[in-house]
């Protein structure tokens, strides 16, 4: 199978850097086609502006969506944006390995994801009805294929438990692994998480490659998180609002998956 | 009183650049002072790298938190970065100004928010012992300054319902306001949130700006979010997990909020 490794760390010596090329390791000696986007590496811009197009309108102001789709829509795009499109459309999985930053993923990552989900590659996507809110959430131009988060923390697992303060690992990661891959159709495996990555021996390190090793090795067959697609009838449509009888009451992310996962 | 807003847009003209323009002037006539970095206008340098130290340490590995730690220390943070601290030193309240791209803050903010939140400056302050876990989460270097987001979405308002299908509005933001805002020690301002801003008319607008109005004239008097204090005795420490008498069973980023409030 085809995987896309996209790794956002700035340092090849790291702990992120030597579990990119264990991950890369494993993946080949699987029999797998393995492609590095290793962001930092590749200078990625990660501001998304007008000269993501290679023929921006002059003169007018410059609309993020509307630019998207129109540079999308009619091969303009910078050639670096098509790249990416392109080893998306080549993956049959695709993994997104960074340090978690301030809680989220490092600003060239969110730049990656900003500037590569063009209007009508990952959003704007399919019909809008009364029954049908676009190709997303369970739908999209990437449904088919699997996503899974690589993750390092500086914060202890506890510091993420269902009473931590920085709040629940998957509450955390649910803007990115809901919002950002199960929107555009990506069925997401739940995350390797590497927690206080800055208290690493020899002996910690070979137990988390042991388990990174076995995730890799599953890749194709582990369960995606069973998150609630759109247009399957659970919510309500413009409103996108869980139907009542759908987990009655429940609020919060965690209505978003259903519970027999 | 002084006024930081960080502008996150790179279209003036567009709904968030007028909403910028209209915040300055209502603060400016309220007689505070405004400073406003406009970060796409100022090319700001989203990514984290060794090129934050004006002395990078030449031939050892790149190391996040710890080269950031000795620029901060020894002054050898870039310009840039040193001037964004000031502001935020100067500032009695600060206005983290952005559209919503994929569930979170454009990349261009997250590498501001990433390098200017040094080591030593927004994460590593204080002592760390069996009773107090640094000086982070209501405390910490900028404790005793508000902040607000001003967000805009193109999702309606319903979509970011309780049970709406991105997730609740106020958990969708947790990650920024409580892990990038609380954590530093400012007192975090519910948001100004913005739906469906692809929608626009003069009516709304007008309804808009008067709202935005009114909630800038309280800034400095609006009760902030009651996110509880890291280190007030309601969370174990080292685990950082709520104590079991403080709101018994609950979990979640709610947990983290009094239920007074």
């Amino acid at each position: 199978m085809n995987v896309l490794l996209v790794h956002a760390h700035p340092e090849p010596s790291s702990l992120n850097g030597s579990l990119k090329d264990f991950a890369v390791q494993r993946l080949e000696s699987a029999g797998h086609a393995v492609q590095v986007s290793d962001l930092y590496a590749m200078r990625w811009k990660a501001p998304l502006d007008a000269g993501d197009s290679v023929a921006p309108q002059t003169g007018a102001p410059f609309r993020p969506s509307l630019d998207s789709k129109h540079a999308f829509e009619n091969g303009l795009q910078s050639a670096d944006i098509a790249s990416e499109q392109a080893k998306l459309l080549w993956a049959d999985a695709v993994i997104l390995q960074f340090p978690l930053w301030w809680f989220s993923m490092p600003a060239i990552l969110k730049g990656w994801v900003e500037r590569v989900y063009a209007y009508g590659f990952a959003y704007g996507v399919g019909e809008h009805s009364d029954s049908h809110w676009g190709d997303r959430y369970g739908e999209g131009t990437l449904a088919g294929k699997r996503a899974m988060l690589m993750v390092t923390t500086g914060g202890w697992e506890s510091h993420y438990d269902a009473r931590g303060i920085n709040g629940p690992i998957e509450d955390v990661l649910f803007p990115i692994q809901h919002g950002i891959l199960f929107y555009p159709g990506f069925d997401v495996l739940p995350p390797f998480v590497v927690y206080r990555s800055g208290r690493m021996d020899e002996d910690r390190y070979a137990a988390i490659t042991e388990g990174l090793g076995q995730r890799l090795d599953t890749l194709f067959s582990t369960p995606p998180i069973a998150y609630r697609p759109q247009n399957s009838g659970q919510y309500d449509i413009p409103s996108l609002t869980l139907r009542p009888e759908v987990s009655p009451g429940q609020t919060g992310f965690a209505a978003h998956v259903t519970r027999e996962n």
